[in-house]
């Protein structure tokens, strides 16, 4: 059990919404086809935000929640899988957009796709518990839209944008909040289910055999629903096993939105009931590793979780990984 | 204090060598000039070698040396600034390229450009002082010639190629080995001295701005040096006064291979003795984020680090980000 809090909590969404209706008529996907394949009504596309821009914005209300300024921190997470650039990495120049002065915080990047945000809360949790960091900016930010495949009709469908970020200090004497417990296991069998096979060295954008289609997502849904579907209930056993918590006793269940399947599966096989679980899906759609973290501010936000509130982040990402994060708020 | 051990190291250099003189005949670049200028005589070049191949040679060297099958991994992190494609995170694909089991160890990417693994190295010791993880792989792989920019000789002397690995696990009772202490301080100022513009989001490989030359390494030399040297002293200066070692009781310094510039700083003006320095930037040029781990490993293979040595790993990544840790080999 590791001392720390999560002393705020703050989101960007692009101003653009996308109906299954523009959808329908961009790309002609059929928009109620989306409705029920997905269960997204509709998501935000950026337009001039960028990976660094939106965090930045969510970065500004969790630090304004905290009552911590920029100054303050002592390091800064980009927790994605959408860098802004090649080199440097992200959370430099999320510094730099804060004003957060030179050398006063450590800049660096996590990533484990849709799970870079709970992976590294609990990573960063051990070094803020240890005093080796006081005060952590957290930020998760994806211009999906970006990397989406018009061709790929479930995809398009399901993704959104948006960013979130929270910041994470020592809890103070007499406060109950703690991170209790996390499990990652990746199951790399699964590695191909869900790519973007350009991007990095393997494919080098200068690579004349790079196709433009090896930039986009590409996603074999019913194959990563069954591979996670078969793994999660174990997985989910082997979790509780060692938490004191049982399932009924935990106030939200923040899962990553992965998709309407994915989230059904909470309530019809893993023991949970809709009233406990966080689902933002129909309006936000799949915001890759920005989902956990803007379910979660928002909910915070909404006051549907307060101080004391038992909670888990619970969800698959690509690799395939299962994760799973209990926590105090 | 912590309580780890690297318990193995391990390396991989790509076949093909590159010396001054081949720079010169394809490139037109003098070969006694590179070598006055940057201190490199020749490097190495990946032909068909990968981020992932690299790094599953390097890994499979330090887990045998540990005595540690890729099945008792509990967590493989990837070190590195360079993925081998977007999603998902490479450390997946070392997992199923070591044929280590589905499941058994948790895969996530940190990216702190050149001081990827000192920084990774800090972080990841946290959770195994903590028992979070027992057994984990820190790999850095770097194809860095892939996104050399012809036209920019100053880098295209400088950088090669190169993965190194290292086995973390907590140290045995009776054991001195330890991580000591480590300081990390990012400069954003210095964001746009050393960059690749593409490979991210912003300038997204599919979008027709995206220009070749923004795929491509671009660095500042004199200005990063100078940004730097200022920097380093002052930096030095509060890392040693939170340490009770004197400079002089280091029996190993492995400082990043930035320049041939950057690695003088350390005798002549930070207080090191050449007897103290690990140098192989002659045959190895600056490997980015695996400089630091090959240097480390060559020397515990040369003999020249052995158990309960002092080792500084200390220098800079583009962000700009400073860096320095202490630990007992």
């Amino acid at each position: 059990m590791l001392s720390v809090k999560i002393a705020g909590t703050g989101w960007y969404l692009p101003e653009r919404r996308v109906t299954n209706a523009e959808l329908e008529e961009r790309l002609g996907i059929a928009a109620d086809w989306i409705a029920r394949a997905t269960g997204v009504h509709e998501r935000r596309y950026v337009t001039n935000e960028t990976s660094v821009s939106m965090a930045t914005e969510a970065a500004q209300m969790a630090l304004a929640e905290a009552g911590i300024r920029p100054a303050d921190l002592d390091a800064i997470v980009f927790a994605s899988s959408a860098p802004q650039q090649a080199i440097p990495c992200t959370a430099t120049f999320i510094q730099r957009a804060l004003a957060a002065p030179d050398g006063a915080s450590t800049c660096f990047d996590i990533n484990a796709t849709c799970l870079s945000f709970p992976l590294a809360l609990h990573t960063v949790a051990h070094l803020v518990a240890s005093g080796a960091y006081r005060r952590v900016l957290l930020c998760s930010s994806e211009p999906a839209s970006r990397s989406l495949n018009p061709a790929e009709r479930e995809s398009v469908a399901l993704f959104g944008d948006a960013a979130a970020a929270v910041v994470l200090t020592p809890s103070a004497e007499g406060e109950r909040s703690c991170l209790h417990h996390a499990l990652f296991e990746t199951y790399s069998s699964g590695a191909e289910l869900t790519q973007i096979r350009g991007g990095g060295t393997l494919h080098h954008p200068n690579d004349p055999a790079t196709t433009p289609d090896m930039n986009l997502f590409q996603m074999q849904g019913p194959a990563i629903f069954k591979q996670g579907s078969r793994l999660i209930e174990p997985f989910l056993e082997r979790f509780f096993a060692s938490l004191p918590w049982k399932r009924d006793q935990i106030d939200a269940v923040i899962p990553h939105h992965a998709s309407r399947h994915a989230l059904d599966l909470l309530t019809r096989k893993l023991g949970f009931t809709s009233d406990q679980i966080v689902d933002n899906l129909a309006v936000r759609g799949n915001c890759v590793s920005a989902s956990i973290p803007l379910a979660l501010a928002e909910a915070v936000h909404d006051r549907r979780i307060q101080r004391g509130h038992r909670v888990l982040l619970v969800g698959t990402a690509a690799g395939l990984t299962l994760g799973a994060l209990a926590l105090i708020f």
